[in-house]
């Protein structure tokens, strides 16, 4: 698991790979010690494994700065910049390589140069869950530490890891304290099977990168291109940023989110409002309307994610659904 | 995985089990809250990982108050009433079910009877990781929160669980914060293999039950018996209390436990000195310590265990074997 990890993962080496119960455990152990006399640095759109631990250090007295999104969803690496430079404490930055509704990804290279300039003592982690497999996440200087989940490279549910890069300390270690595993940085018996079961996902992940990478892409650009010919007033949502290829959000005018991803599910097409883990959540997606979207354009929204495991007949049959059912919604 | 929980843990609700990454994590998450205002009370003798939460809450201004073993490993509840009626704050309770060490088991059921008298409100956490499939482990009014690991019933390492009894709140939920998983009390992506992987160990255990517990006991009785024929000068830790019945503690006058250890290693006999955990280190036994054992006598101790995979040639081979090697030492 060690080793499958770093050849995901540039530059890191295997004694510095801890395992996870997944992409949760690692994101809260990241922010478990932030608290009075600490910065955490998040932007807007991070996933709840990283939102909810920083609300968390802020009752705990840590200073919370949230860096806001462009209307494509992307965060400006010079806010990083003036918000490291102002930062008067230690300072701990959460950022997703990749958001988990539209597929968006983070100039994390150029957030990493900002933080070497003006504050190369901080810590950076890169929550890389909807990242790894999906696109080359190369080896990033000023990176601290990275973490993505299993079963997102279809490895086993309940796995994932927490990689800290160089000798770069963990500026909060030890969200799971007792035993003294994993050289004092993660107590608890290891998942063993799971270890095995996540070694394999990577290595076949990593040793068919190229065309998985390209397959998703073909699915995912094939999708959007039906649903922009056969559905009018669509618009993709982030589409002006560079996104992981098996992510899609669409915004369909005047129609109710909620109602067409029902609809969908009943004819055997399976999506999502919001990120898969708040479906069935009646707010609407904080991702968007954080791209300055307003609630209805936000309920509007729809994500659709494509796996390995699709064929095209399945992404043309879920394509000519979707125009079915927004046919008869409108 | 719920349901099989309830049949092990009789009082239990299917909706109040929540499946962990493992003992360390169900303790952990117990005590995660636990800061300015709270008292944590504790044995001496409880596991690291929850001896570490407590020094954690105590670092966050908690009061925690450890309470004594005597010379046979047992707590005394008296004890427990004294510190309950003196705790001015909230009350968070941690206490093992039985020693991993030792396998002395402790009077969980007045310990929780004087509760109800003295603190009703106060929360209880039984660690029953030691306990559970090994002795009956009944419901019990005053207990809050029973967790246990999966490996101990050799289900797969790295799963678990933390079941809340009845509709007692938790005094400091959510280790694990993000998604909202699990009713919102354990974020993250559950582990769906590792929880099938548990149900199935322990529906094998709790349909075996009686004669697992009784097939142990006559292992261990057997082993403790020829130990004590063939050795001079040795003595059981923990003899004269309750004890699970797969745990042998044993001490060997001016025996260097350490060596032994590696001496039976190198001939088949899986051994530890402390708990399996902390093996290697170099400390003596603090649960031993706690029993009022001196050093030495910690340092010539070991602990032996056995599973329902041993077989009754296997336990007489060890007996033989240790006594050789002792004649050695000696």
């Amino acid at each position: 698991m060690r080793d499958a990890t770093c050849s995901l993962l540039p530059g890191i080496q295997p004694e510095d790979v801890i395992l996870t119960s997944g992409g949760t455990e690692g994101s809260n152990t990241i922010l478990a010690g932030a608290g009075h006399g600490t910065t955490v640095i998040v932007t807007e759109v991070e996933h709840p494994a990283t939102l909810a631990p920083a609300r968390r250090a802020s009752d705990h007295g840590a200073s919370v700065i949230s860096i806001p999104v462009d209307s494509h969803g992307r965060a400006d690496p010079d806010d990083f910049r003036r918000a490291l430079s102002d930062a008067r404490s230690n300072v701990v930055l959460s950022v997703q390589w990749a958001n988990g509704e539209t597929g968006v990804v983070q100039p994390i290279a150029a957030i990493a140069k900002k933080l070497l300039k003006a504050r190369p003592d901080a810590f950076l982690h890169i929550d890389a869950a909807q990242a790894v497999g999906r696109i080359y996440t190369p080896a990033l200087p000023g990176v601290s530490a990275i973490t993505f989940s299993g079963h997102k490279l279809h490895g086993p549910q309940g796995t994932g890891a927490l990689a800290f890069a160089g000798a770069a300390a963990p500026a909060s270690a030890g969200l799971l304290v007792g035993g003294g595993q994993e050289g004092n940085r993660r107590s608890g018996t290891q998942n063993v099977a799971g270890a095995a079961g996540l070694a394999a996902a990577i290595v076949g992940r990593v040793a068919g990168m190229a065309s998985i990478i390209r397959r998703l892409a073909t699915m995912r650009d094939r999708f959007e291109a039906m649903i922009q010919e056969l559905v009018p007033d669509v618009h993709i949502n982030g589409l002006g940023a560079n996104r992981v290829p098996n992510t899609s959000s669409i915004r369909f005018l005047g129609v109710d989110g909620m109602a067409l991803v029902a609809h969908l599910d009943r004819c055997g097409v399976r999506c999502s409002q919001g990120s898969a883990c708040s479906s069935g959540s009646p707010e609407p997606s904080y991702v968007l309307r954080a791209m300055g979207l307003s609630e209805e354009q936000a309920y509007s929204s729809v994500r659709f994610s494509f796996s390995v495991l699709n064929t095209d007949d399945e992404v043309e049959t879920a394509a000519s659904r979707v125009a079915r059912i927004i046919g008869n919604l409108r």
